[in-house]
């Protein structure tokens, strides 16, 4: 699904995928800007009796690293959360028509209709989570006499799975598929239910904004004032050194602020286009419908 | 749900959102008085040869930074369960709907009953774990007949549980619906029970006691000794340093505190009402009903 | 179930509840006493050329604290996986008793008796994690005919659950329950089976005696030597900040070990005998029976 | 299960229990000698212009404490993993037995039967993990017709579960199930197949032995060179410092090693023997038999 | 399966085997390269008054070694997770033929076929993960019957699951299994899914890429610098000092790429060939046929 290039590691240092560092470009500037200050205002600085030494800026740095690792582990834990919320989605739409074509042996057009809906679904998910209009792709993927009801909702996704749910009781009503089989198939309708509960949760619910602030502000004002403690002993060396510690705590802290939020369109965000293309490629396969062509990765070995 | 706003990262710095800096103001402030006691006094106290050198407090921050990130993963694991758990609320409350609905396609009135007891445990649920009185939700939602028996009850939402129980063994009885879709509805019901249970348990249970009394005397204690520790060096800096150090420590512990009880109406805390709310319109929509109105944050960016 | 109480902050320092401090006090006293060894000793100590400077304990220091901290992690997860399992206990108690009522809407009497063997399970379960005599509460809550079957029983709490199971294949035999409700019911009584098989595995396998030995060693060790190593530099300070020190990884590694088996009596383990009379009272609140009263906690706000 | 002796803390300093020390004599022996080495070339050590300072000593040793936590974290899930796999073992052997008893109430014979294919799955998953052989417990325990199918295969255990999955088809076959309760069981021996499964991949599959051999190599070198490193601050207090802290790493890592695969015989695994037995106990006692007698510890408070 | 050698700890220290050294030989030798440099340039550098002290390096090497902890738990988290779903293949392929076996006890060739298409996927997947040809494994397994539609469709695995499905289907259709057993063996075919969907997931979407960059970049730099750090404390010990503490870095940087994709040929990625011969034995005893040999680890103990 997503090409996964791998690059000398030597090209890799230069790269400008990820794209982190053009976030914090100005961020960086900036501590450059405050280390060439604290180079240029040393001797002034030293006859005025302020000292700021490394060790205090030791001890906090240490604790804001360790402050930083936890923010970066709740961040990459929404973000494997989130990937794995939609790989269930491609594992139990292909559970589903893999069921539904068991049970429905002989009646490849309500398979047919089964497998529209479920398409609708996952496109109608992504669109939500980016807060794009999904009423193309519903119009594009579903039968007219579903259409309306489904454009109609303020929470289209679920009124998809409600679709689903529905055509199932129609099969069951006339007597195609057996109470036993429709149970089996229900189970996997919840476990829909519950990626898009998930997908919601982890989209309406940031990590708790004090936690983001917190971190920043200590991050910033450390960086800022690190150039000072460090002159005394670096003199010319300070900004190549500053910039360097500036460099590892804004990047990791930009880094954690963009996979809080997987569903966007960032670079390290997840592709949500290309596994919705994968889900509807399989799908189709089962059904041996022609397949929709692949997604590829922009020229920054991007997906979206 | 909980609309997230994106602040310039700039004025973020300067917000007074998340309100955990006015939490801890009073301690900063002693923070302040220590520092500024620490420089006047600096030369009679070298005179007495009392040496506080920041070689040990390095060592102690850097072990209080470690006992404070596991607190923080704590809190925060309990705040993530509980919105997990409001989650799958809204989650089961719409797959067993789907199933109702799927079962008695053709009577509605039953439906809307079922519709009322689903409703009436997510608000209940809310009361119970604020410590508020559920009494008018639940007669606002809550058909007379079942009234009385739930407002009666010290444990409301168990008993409106038991409720939907009732519910769906008459409808068996009376057989509307076959046994096998009784056992795919009742196991849904499992899950709100767990709901339930584990809020409860999230609710009663704290943290350790002693884990956070330990952490606040050690972070209250090393936040007054550090300006003794740190003027020798920095004297007349000694109040910024010791300010930062001391701002650090102690909004991570402060946010901690409020992260552990997460149902409260702190700015940090879960939006309760909110998904009730959502809860109420998903479930209206579902059923092709008139939807209340979205809850709104304030102006401080907070919904309760 | 558990009263959380909110003191002051400023208030819940200089308290005694937690009951961690009382623990260390010996081992404080002795860091004590080493501190002012050290001091005395200082200047004999340097005619000696006997040097232990900061630098190598303070590496050592971050070593301990951060296995300290993985300590922590694992006994917490301990209590928390404890507690889990006793709220699985309560809810699946309440599930399985809305599943009787729901399959035997008219026979009140064998409900009772199912009720009856669910409550003896609860408190068996208790008095086997905590080593004392059951018999009490069984005869106060078994029908007479199942008394004897249990006590005899070396594994009383297992021995219920074959009495439940017992029941329940009697009421499938008799016709009152088909073997589908049959099959939902016994899912949740194999739950019960993890809830008893879980306590016992945390209470039977501790962690590994080589961690709390390793940890234990070095502590103690450190904390002793501690006061050599500051003594050239803080002098006559060096009581307090070696006190401090010493509190700090004392008072964690003191209650990892409490936290380790979590079903003791201790103030920081699980109040069982709450959970226990919870239980109690929610099945008898959903059998519209009078309520046992609630466990209240004691003066130093424990409950056991 | 197991007996969890409740030693003095100060006892506990000096005991043997545990084992690690005996498996890190000789490095810290090693370690001693190089101690002593620095301490006495010092003089002309310091002619040479060769300096070790702490300071990079200082960088390492977090560094690899905190490579070394995560090394423990990794080491100490497997041995949990294995313990919750062995109590699912017995809490599913619990239920079973009860499902078959509740389903055969009027065959013991049958049950009878089950029961010892059961016992046998036990038995023979450990001496499979030991790379014992079973032969002797599995003609102990086994009735003659399935004892040569068992012992031909080189898949023992899983070869006893495909004899519970024929046990269970021959019961439906006769009548004596219905399909619904076949259902119920069968689901607990899928879940006896991932116990095996569990097991054999802890079993088979290492941490990456990467991991181990980076850390040793560090460890080992780290410990190494720290006397020198220490010497010059610290002159005859060296070897005393040196050893404590080559002991924190050197155990720490050894007990990491000894836990990574916790079906060994070592002091710190899991006693399998005492598991099974518990197994056997608690099986005999829900079917009125006799009971095996208790395994006990032995005089160093190990179960294997 | 995977054979796991037990060295003596003294040769293990100089062992080849992991292979990590052999990737980071050159970025080692850079790092010696400049630690000699830096010796050789020191009294021209030091006249020119460019100072890199240790302090802010030390700061820097604990806060990337808690970044780089950080890498490490999550690429390994990555290794299991891929390992569990591999182990979840073997036990549910078990899982599946016991009750494939119990419900068809007189139909062996039925058994067969579905054995064989369990086996093709098991083989299937292995080749979808490592990128190579699945043709001759099919062509090998799969009866001729099935043979065109797998090879035909870009999603192989897939396709035989769909497969299984439908052998599954005829099944029922011939009223050779019943709807409820039907249920029990879909419930399986379910997780084989699951595992396809973990395992394609783990394989498509590496760790986001921002963290390996920056973590690369930032591990690199430091190494680079470090030597002229030290080397005004070390003068002549710095290579040595600072190629350990490269190495420790650099190792453990490159392994956690190694591990980030556990599908490949590595030396520390998992065996799939073993495993898919390991599954291949078990059906085969399971069936009473003649078992194909185990897989042998080469020379430098990797299994592939």
């Amino acid at each position: 699904m997503i090409v996964r290039p791998h690059q000398h590691w030597f090209r890799r240092l230069f790269s400008w995928r990820g794209a982190v560092l053009s976030k914090i470009m100005f961020r960086l500037g900036l501590n450059l800007l405050m280390s060439i200050i604290a180079v240029i205002s040393l001797q002034w600085y030293e006859t005025l009796g302020v000292h700021l030494t490394t060790a205090p800026f030791s001890l906090l740095g240490v604790a804001i690293a360790i402050f930083l690792g936890f923010r970066n582990s709740a961040s990459y834990a929404r973000f494997v959360e989130a990937r794995t919320l939609w790989g269930t989605l491609l594992i139990t739409s292909r559970s589903l028509l893999r069921q539904a074509k068991g049970a429905l042996r002989r009646d490849p057009a309500a398979v047919a209709e089964f497998t529209a809906l479920l398409l609708a679904f996952s496109w109608a998910l992504k669109h939500q989570l980016r807060g794009t209009d999904s009423s193309d792709d519903i119009r594009r993927l579903l039968p007219a006499d579903w259409q309306n009801e489904v454009l109609n909702s303020p929470f289209r996704a679920n009124r998809l799975l409600l679709a689903l749910g529905e055509w199932l009781a129609q099969q069951r009503d006339r007597g195609a598929i057996s109470d036993l089989l429709y149970n089996g198939i229900d189970h996997n309708l919840n476990t829909l239910s519950q990626v898009l509960g998930g997908c919601e949760r982890i989209s309406n619910t940031p990590i708790p904004f004090a936690y983001s602030l917190i971190l920043q502000r200590t991050v910033y004002l450390f960086c800022t004032l690190l150039p000072f403690a460090l002159v005394t002993d670096l003199h010319y060396m300070t900004p190549v050194v500053s910039m360097f510690i500036s460099y590892t705590f804004l990047s990791l802290e930009s880094l954690a602020e963009e996979l809080e939020d997987p569903f966007g369109v960032d670079a390290n965000d997840l592709p949500l286009n290309a596994i919705c293309n994968t889900i509807e490629r399989t799908l189709c396969d089962m059904n041996n419908e022609a397949l929709p062509p692949p997604l590829k990765p922009d020229d920054r070995f991007n997906l979206i």
